[in-house]
Order: C-alpha cells, then sequence, then structure tokens
C-alpha cells in the first residue's frame, strides 16, 4: 500500500484553514496547505512531492502561456455521515487525464503520481474537507508543459501538479440558457472531447455575451449545422423527453465524457428509466416541447453536480419549465448527495475512500 | 516622442550575447539580456517595466494554464544594409493582437505599451539584431491572464509581456505535405483568426503524425466539409493556378489574418498578378494540376516568411513540382528581403525604424 512516505513530502507549519470563511467560499479561491508537482524531464517522470502551498517559478518562454499545452481534472471529495473522507470516483478522471494528455502530445501520468498523489495529499489536508451538506473538496489535477523554448512543438519538460480547493454549492439557482449559434464549442477532428485549457478561455466570450442578454449560460450547437446540442457551458446536458432520458453521445469527439454524465447515467437506469445516447437536434426537442413531451432538462459536471434548467430558447421560441414539478433532476441529485454522503449503499463502487 | 525614459528601465549588469552562438541558433531558445512587462489590475494598465530577462512567479491557481486565456504575436526586427534596426509592420500585429485580446475577453493593450514599447526593447538590446542575411530578432509579445482562482470566467488581472530571441532561417527546404482530413484546426465561430495559445497546443498531434508519414507538415482543411484549403501547419498557403495567385479568405473565421499573408499579397499584385481571396477546395487544385496549371505553392508566415511547397498529397493523389524552376515565390522571397535589408525601396512603408 502506498502511504505518505512515497512521497517527498514537506509539511507547512501552520495550517491557514481558520482564516477560511466558510459561509463565503467563491468557487476555486481558497487553497489547501499542500499541493502535489512531479516533473517530467529526459523522458520520465521524477518523483512526486508533496509540499506547503506556494508559487511556482517560470520562464517567460514557458511553451504552456505561447501553445497552450496545457490539460486538467476536476474531482470532489466529500465527508461522509461517518466522518470518513472519499473522492468521487478519481480513477475515472484519471483515465480522462491521459486521453487528453495523448490528444495534446503530452506525457501519460502514471497511476502512481496520479491516484496515490491524490490520495496522500487529501489525506493529509483532511481537515479541509467540508462537513456541511453540499459542499466538499475540490481536487485539481493539472498539466502544462514547462519548455523554454517558443518553437511550436511538443514539449520535453512537463508539470503535473495537483492543488485543492474548499468549495460549496455552485449554480444553484435554476438556469436560463439559449441556444448558440455564433459561436462554436468544438469541431469533429479537434480537442473537444478533452479537458484541454483552451477550450475554456475560448468560450469565456460566448458565456459573457450570454449574461448580458441575461441568460446564465448558452446551449452549445455542433460546429457544422447548428443543430444538435452539445453541452451547455461546461457541463453535458440531459433532456427528460416522454419517459426517456437522452443526452448527446460521444461518437463524435467534441462532447466531454463527464463522469458526472456517465454517473447520472447508470442512476436513470438504476431507477428503470431509458438512457439514450444519440445526436439529439433542436427540432426534436421544439417538437417533444410543442407535445408537452419534453419534462427536464439539466446540466452535469463535476463543479455544478446537477444543474437544472427552467428556461432554453432556441431564436424566438422560448421553453419554460416549473422546476419545482420535475421528478428526475431531483431525485438524481439527492442520490448522488446520499451515495457521496454515505446514507445510500453505494453500490456502484464510486466512493474511494482516502 | 517616448524614450526610454517613459519607461521604468533597469539594465543588466554583463550582456549574455557573446555567450550565443549565430551559427548554431535553435528557433526560440535563445532570449536576449531584456523583457518588457506591464500588469493589468483593477480595470488598468500599470506602467510598462524594461528589466533583465528573468523567470516569472504565478500561482498555482493562475488562471491561463488551467483555462488558456492566453494568447501572442510574432514580429521580426531586421538590421539592414545601413546598419539601421528597423521592425517589420509592427502596427498590424499590435491590431491582430487587440483582434485576439478581443476575442479571448482579455484587455486591450495600449498602443504606448505594444509599440513604444517594444520599440524601446529593441533599441536597448539592439546588438542582438544579427547582421547575417535571413537573420534576424524575432520579437514575441503576449498576454496572458494571471488571476488566482480556478472558477471559469474572464480574468480581472493580466500580464502582458515582450520578449526577444535572435533566429536564422526557419523551416527553409522546401516542404512536403497532405491534406489533413482527420483533425481540425479551426471551425467557423470559434477562434481560428485569433492568434490564441491554444490552437497552437491543439495542432501538435497533427504534426506529429505528419512527419511520422514522412511529411514535413500538414495541410489544414475546413471543419465542414475538409474540402476546401485553410492554412499550412502555422502558415498561411498561397496557390500559383494559371497566372493568378490564389489563397483562401479570411471571412469564415478560421484563418489566421497574417501579416506576411497580406504583404505578399500586395507584392504579388505590384509585380502585377492577380490575387484572389477566396473558398479554394482541393478538388479546383487537384483540376488545376492534372491541366499543368498549378505552378507553385506556398506557405507565408512571421517565422517562415516565405516556405516553397514542392510536395502536395491528397489522399491517394501526389502532386510534385521542381521548386527550381519557379519564379514567384523566390521573386517574393527575395523582394521581401531587399526590402528588410534596405537594397529595395520600402515604397509600401513597411518597415518601422526604432
Amino acid at each position: 500500500m502506498t502511504t505518505l512516505d512515497d512521497f517527498k513530502v514537506t509539511k507547512i507549519k501552520q495550517s491557514k484553514l481558520s482564516s477560511v470563511d466558510y459561509d463565503n467560499l467563491t468557487f476555486g479561491k481558497y487553497f489547501t496547505d499542500h499541493m502535489l508537482v512531479a516533473d517530467y524531464a529526459n523522458g520520465e517522470w521524477g518523483s512526486a512531492s508533496i509540499m506547503p502551498y506556494q508559487p511556482i517559478t517560470v520562464d517567460p518562454s514557458c511553451a504552456a502561456l505561447h501553445y497552450g499545452q496545457a490539460i486538467f481534472e476536476g474531482v470532489k471529495a466529500y465527508r461522509n455521515q461517518k466522518n470518513e473522507v472519499c473522492i468521487f470516483r478519481p480513477y475515472e478522471n484519471f483515465k480522462r487525464f491521459n486521453v487528453s494528455a495523448s490528444r495534446m502530445e503530452m506525457p501519460i501520468v502514471s497511476e502512481e503520481i496520479f491516484m496515490e498523489g491524490m490520495k496522500q495529499l487529501v489525506k493529509l489536508d483532511e481537515k479541509w474537507v467540508p462537513e456541511r451538506h453540499d459542499f466538499s473538496l475540490y481536487i485539481r489535477p493539472f498539466m502544462f508543459s514547462m519548455d523554454e523554448m517558443i518553437g511550436v512543438k511538443p514539449g520535453s519538460n512537463y508539470k503535473f501538479m495537483i492543488i485543492l480547493s474548499p468549495t460549496g454549492p455552485y449554480y444553484s439557482a435554476p438556469m436560463r440558457i439559449y441556444a448558440e449559434e455564433k459561436y462554436v464549442r468544438a469541431a469533429e477532428g479537434g480537442v473537444g472531447f478533452a479537458k484541454v485549457a483552451g477550450n475554456y478561455g475560448s468560450s469565456l466570450l460566448a458565456t459573457s455575451e450570454a449574461k448580458a442578454k441575461g441568460y446564465d449560460q448558452v446551449l452549445w450547437m455542433d460546429a457544422t449545422e447548428h443543430k444538435y446540442v452539445q453541452e451547455c457551458g461546461t457541463m453535458n446536458i440531459f433532456f427528460i423527453i416522454g419517459d426517456k432520458a437522452i443526452t448527446p453521445d460521444l461518437d463524435h469527439g467534441t462532447i466531454l465524457a463527464g463522469v458526472t454524465r456517465d454517473s447520472v447515467i447508470k442512476l436513470i437506469k438504476d431507477m428503470g428509466m431509458d438512457v439514450e445516447e444519440r445526436p439529439l437536434s433542436i427540432d426534436e426537442i421544439i417538437e417533444a416541447f410543442k407535445k408537452g413531451m419534453l419534462h427536464e432538462i439539466f446540466g452535469t459536471g463535476t463543479a455544478a453536480t446537477i444543474s437544472m434548467i427552467r428556461e432554453l430558447r432556441y431564436r424566438d421560441i422560448v421553453m419554460n419549465f416549473d422546476t419545482d414539478t420535475w421528478k428526475i433532476a431531483p431525485k438524481i441529485k439527492s442520490r448522488l448527495d446520499d451515495i457521496k454522503e454515505g446514507v445510500e449503499d453505494d453500490k456502484f463502487g464510486w466512493m474511494v475512500k482516502i
């Protein structure tokens, strides 16, 4: 069994935990006492170190700042009713991280560094895992090229890090979104399926324009026909139509294979409902709405978990919903919460104890 | 007139110029003695500083490393026959930089900081501008978000920098390329027209696969039909067909508005040849080749200037050329060289003396 002894550990002298106001947690603003760092050079990873959270030094020519060879993951740790700290499906993030790495021609990170490093780091800072309902410790593994050279080519030097941030509820109110036809998030043959830094920076303008129009987020459409729904902001999206749940399939390389998406699919099936992963056009959605068959729309993601969508607009067509009457999204949210909190039996084996 | 006195300048004690081997200049590997830095906070830019080239410190949560809110430019300074140092069309790069900034929801950089800062920095390090033919001082302005926060949103803190790197000829041999149908560089509605970090990192895998197949680069095709040519690697591309030059137009937001591209268009027109900026399909290219009408293909860019393409492959169709017989590409290359070296009169007003 891997223990803290397998990593080079330098502990902080005094925790800054008491300085954090858990009543006013802005997402991703506060970081715990320690971080994990591993450096890749000469074709291999050096051993990972756990050290006090601190700034890093990079050369101005640091390739990641110029060419965006940078990927990340988002994972969460929860404190359950028994006061145990468990991480939600981290192995899925580990696998996806390396899918992203391959697409960006970055080195694979070992299970030892990613999984054991994460567990040991969370263990060391476990006092930071909040006890409150809907709160968690957000875990951010990331990797970027460190080459001190501005030629456009894959790097030879990389840094892998894990940082931790205590977090409260995210996007908690039901959202208003619209189908975006001007901006595109991802095209087939691109990097939409990977958790690449550039996918997020490139999406900011569309989100800001949505906010300026009074909406919370955009519903991304496919790059070719602007007809098939893709993702909602940084979340996957589900539609309850008739007695089925429908979510866009992953076959076109434009949609992130969300871990929450996969969990929601399994939970819906477990509740005896059919789930279809397939292309879903805005026309089909409007048709279902007009027939009174479109019952619920919700986004899924690690940061947000489940976000109900109370309005979807496409051009002049406005689809409104009374989320108070919904059955599926709230049920899934509460089952996910129950599994994380240890109220419901973890029959899928999702919670990994540290 | 702006002088060095308008910037806070800290000079190095001893230049490292003598340690650089100009006979073995790897592109983008060596940097000059000084750099320019300006920080944006509280809605405005602070004054720019010129200081010794040195590492920078960022928080592990630095937004640019997570979400790729990062843009750059590439500019070159040349030493002419009169031993004057001139920068090639820097104002075009300044304008394009701010186009990129707007697309990525980053703050506009002032002309004072970008243009005057660049001139003063190059002036300070002017000994680094090589005297040799085909050598130059590569200028890299760049900007990235510095926010210490991993929420996906536009930053409030940015860093703008300029670094300088002496450089020799780039991609000097005629290239072999193929039309890429699997990977896509940019889609309409995306950020292909902007000089965004993520565009480059995302392109690395396609380039590596091209190299593994024995080619130098890919010819990017449009995202929708994989039929219309876009760019070649990181360059714009020109085709001489019959008595015309044809280059893809900029109307779809997928192609970088290259400064060298614009200069080449002006030079070709100046030579009395028609230039068409319009969609150009691979079918039209093959048809022209079969009829003996496709005379030349070349890439254009700041790093490469003009790169002749001796082979273009599309599926099983191989188009080969004897670049020794070409008239246009070599003529344009030599006219650009002559203008930069001060041999030909700078009638377009491209060279900006520092």
